[in-house]
């Protein structure tokens, strides 16, 4: 490490950098196009789903393509009810963008509407597209490239309180289940703000930080950022990125969980899975296992972190065993154990309630 | 984490990345300039004193400048002796380039010789220096920036040997045992490359990758990349990044540490240092929670990681008391226990052997 990086350090408990998270526009258009497969339209109906209050419409090429059950409309009708952006919902495959989408998002972007999209090639690369945004004093956001000048990771407390998603794998629900702990959290009355560590996540927020698109030496100054100072009694309810015993993502995982300095965390598992998905040489850790060691890191920070609870993503499981399965689990860990999707999460909150 | 990102690493155990390591270009002449403070000519004064062999020379303003011990030459005699790289050995203060070296530089460049340096605003955005370059063909290199294209981590068992350095905290000896420790088993006629992870060491090696500028997600693929498969009977010993209890940097040791698949670590410590340079709100973690932990994280990906040694830099100790120091240390860690500079690593090398 260049000396250069303690240096700008000194005095380590006021934090100079400007940076700051993404912000997005609403209300929202999401952009369907063609795309028929529910699949590939995860994203739009994830932001469907969650912030329906949100979005304004859907754009659909015709209505063979998925319907997420927002009505449609057309660039002008979206531009006259007061529309901020234009959300892609679908996956461009190749990494690239479709002509339909092009035309779509260029006459949104000259109209004035932010395009927002998490592709490969970034939008901004497109020349039309950009003269067009800039005519029209609109942005093009692509969700996959980290705020500038982030800091370096501090270390110091900071007020208000935090829980953080973590996994025994990637791509099993940590995300949606700080999404329900969040929208079961307000229902109580309780204060808390989700806040994205990735793309869809910040689709669905409307702001946050892709985390795992950070520089390294960054990593933890920017989950800094992600949860900053807030009330004593405000949660705030962190989205989890990779696993902290995954071959690749770890170090994904251990900078978010630092910066993060969680008071609790939620354990997320999918029923079945015995391997790490894409990694088959790798088998999963034990629940008890991943429980441990991140506390063990997550204590670096904050000395009382502790688990409130594990996460269920069930849908591999036949019907009739769920029950069963998330109640031995629970017997076993003497912890609330859930289905968020199916059960909601009161079951962790009453735990967060009690800290 | 995008699905995109699961599906590109199917099949993960070969890897289609066409991701290189930087390959600087020797000999080299360094550059002192004006320098009259040996810190800020640290780098110059490193890689004299360790790769004494790939320096031709070095350029210094005049006579009052730090003496690297090397000749003294013009950019003009350094071309007639086939120089291969300007290299500034010094540090720009503010981050810029002064005049001075503006002016050396550009006449090297246009003379055919690379441009070596790690500052913080990067030289090739100088026009007249790139032009210089670009007509004399030579490279301007950044050694802050890494390759492109890097790999996601594969987990996969590699062949050959590697032995890690690690340490209770930055900037405290862990590049330098690395490269003692290579020094040392070259002697005894072993195979042994010294695989440099940051800035300094990159200089110092001709080669290697600035493991903290890595974007996070990459981390362990630009590990991997770092000490490729080998002879079973060679040994990589690699320089480490960051600490893993480190408040800021542990990701980046955590992601190095599982690319590195280490057979082996040694845990570097700096006698009398007592909390995390720069964050004086931490104490630093004890050697044995140092070797515990590292060893814990490795074992994901090498089971049979084990602990060979420990490394202190004694400069901040009284002579009189170092002997007993690492004696004692020696006793409690039931390791060897070394500074290298002042004993070299011939203990540590003895136990890589027994491997």
């Amino acid at each position: 490490m260049p000396a250069s990086k303690i240096q700008s350090n000194s005095g380590n408990a006021s934090n100079s950098s400007t940076a700051s998270v993404l912000m997005l526009k609403p209300p929202y258009l999401i952009y369907v196009g063609d795309e028929t497969r529910a699949t590939y339209a995860k994203t739009g109906a994830g932001i469907a789903y969650w912030r329906k209050d949100m979005c304004l419409g859907q754009f659909r090429n015709d209505t063979s393509a998925v319907d997420l059950g927002l009505p449609d409309l057309t660039i002008e009708e979206a531009v006259a009810q007061g529309a901020g952006s234009l959300v892609v919902g679908t996956a461009q495959i190749g990494g690239g963008i479709s002509e339909a989408l092009l035309q779509v998002a260029t006459e949104a972007a000259s109209n004035g509407m932010d395009i927002v999209a998490g592709l490969h090639s970034p939008l901004s690369s497109i020349e039309p597209l950009a003269k067009a945004a800039a005519e029209g004093g609109a942005r093009i956001i692509d969700v996959r490239i980290p705020p500038k000048d982030l800091p370096i990771g501090t270390g110091q407390k900071r007020s208000g309180k935090r829980v953080l998603t973590v996994g025994t794998d990637c791509a099993l629900g940590k995300k949606y289940t700080a999404l329900q702990m969040q929208k079961d959290m307000q229902a109580r009355g309780l204060k808390a703000t989700f806040r994205a560590s990735g793309q869809t996540g910040i689709m669905i927020a409307g702001s946050g930080i892709p985390i795992d698109a950070v520089v390294s030496d960054f990593l933890v100054g920017a989950a800094e950022l992600l949860s900053p100072q807030n009330d004593a009694d405000h949660w705030d309810v962190i989205e989890g990125q990779g696993a902290i015993f995954h071959p690749a993502y770890a170090p994904v995982s251990h900078g978010l969980l630092l910066g993060s300095q969680p008071d609790a965390i939620v354990v997320c598992h999918e029923a079945n899975r015995t391997h790490v998905s894409g990694w088959s040489d790798f088998e999963l850790p034990s629940i008890e296992n991943v429980i441990a060691r991140n506390l063990e890191l997550a204590r670096r920070v904050n000395p009382k972190a502790i688990c409130v609870g594990i996460s269920i993503n069930t849908s591999k499981l036949p019907a009739e065993q769920r029950e069963d399965y998330l109640k031995s689990l629970s017997d076993q860990y003497d912890l609330p154990c859930v289905d968020p999707i199916i059960d909601g999460t009161d079951p962790l909150i009453d735990r967060l309630q009690m800290m």
